[in-house]
């Protein structure tokens, strides 16, 4: 039966290449998902294609679907992204699982108005640590949260530096705020179906340097893939909700 | 019983932040291994310790050992080095491990001379890549010599140019050197004891930037601890021949 699914995750855990990589490594599966086209405000990046990648909109426009019922709005740091709750149902009665693939705000929001309780969903948190480690940081005495915030820092400074070749404040300022978003981000992951550990950012060699994916980017990959097969996998951590108190 | 353990894998794979990961995520292991020391012809680094981390000898004195049963003598991209057959006697009677962690050259050459066979032995290789992963490149028809070569060329650039800051010619010489032995030395990867996949090389964050290991770096760390340690576990991968072939 088709499913709304649900990929969340920190910036920079590693979403889209996971996404893409599901395409590369299971075909099959990424056969049964359609992506959900949001809307957003933000600027067209290059290659990027109106009503395929998204429906780009004024912000007006956007601003002016918070009091339609049939969207859910969020601001995402500063972008509005706005999701037609028709567009989920347009997918599944095509017999696609509808894809939802993005920061966790979107899934926050779907949960607060209760438009998950409609739908048969699963929800999918990527992790930069397993619950091993966490309870591993936890006993060493960490601070946690400096700790998430580090691991995230970190794949965004390479990401970054990968992309722009030398860093401006600005980007040290984006960096910054999605950094300290992790933790808090993270506080929230119990409330999904399920937690994939994947420690290989968005940047990564082990994404698609080699070829093929390998790696945590290759295990997790193949971990979302059997989820969404609707298979149990060693890969997945049902967290408990006290876990990040 | 003390036995003697041989680790090793290609340059950069993580051979010594393994080890020294060992001591900080499992020291009772630790405590059961005492690392024997080798003759050397290269020149001291800052901070070690004649005796300790090297017996620290001219080229001379080390060739001289050459015809001498009671040593074995390798090259070592260059540098000679020599191991004390009785080194491992002296350390096994004192009831601790025989720790032997560095390039596949000296294993090689116990087992050729035939001295594994008077020993209680445990050879462990580390791999940059899984028997599964290795399996999904041939049958992507990928050529895995220029795999291998790249995923470890890519691990030795970035140590070394976080060592190095930028990279000379030499550097880079010496960075190809290492990278296009890493194939040869994984196709010998059968004929250990065991296997254990680790993707995060030696200069990664994983490893120790984050107050405690995490990811591959962590998951090696208690493969190998547990193996040392007599105990069964999933990480390891028992490789046949033919698998490189």
């Amino acid at each position: 039966m088709p499913r709304l699914i649900l990929i969340s995750g920190p910036s920079c855990i590693g979403k889209s290449p996971l996404v893409k990589g599901i395409g590369t490594l299971c075909p099959k599966v990424a056969e049964t998902l359609e992506t959900i086209v949001l809307y957003t405000d933000r600027d067209k990046r290059p290659g990027e294609e109106d009503g395929k990648d998204y429906h780009f909109r004024t912000r007006e426009e956007i601003k002016a679907l918070e009091g339609d019922k049939g969207y859910l709005v969020v601001d995402n740091r500063g972008d509005l992204q706005a999701l037609e709750l028709a567009a989920i149902d347009r997918i599944l009665e095509k017999g696609c699982h509808a894809l939802y693939e993005g920061n966790p705000r979107l899934p926050a929001k779907l949960r607060e108005a209760d438009v998950l309780e409609g739908y048969d969903t699963l929800s999918i948190f990527l992790s930069p640590l397993s619950r091993d480690e966490l309870r591993a940081a936890q006993e060493a005495g960490l601070d946690i949260e400096a700790l998430v915030t580090d691991i995230q820092r970190r794949k965004l400074l390479h990401r970054t530096t990968r992309q722009e070749g030398m860093l401006s404040r600005p980007d040290l300022d984006d960096i910054e705020t999605r950094a300290t978003s992790a933790y808090d981000e993270l506080r929230e992951a119990w409330r999904y179906d399920a937690v994939v550990p994947l420690h290989d950012g968005e940047g990564h060699d082990n994404w698609s340097r080699f070829g093929l994916p390998i790696g945590s980017a290759r295990a997790a990959i193949k971990t979302v893939a059997a989820l969404i097969a609707g298979q149990h996998t060693d890969g997945t951590e049902y967290w408990e909700a006290d876990l990040l108190e």
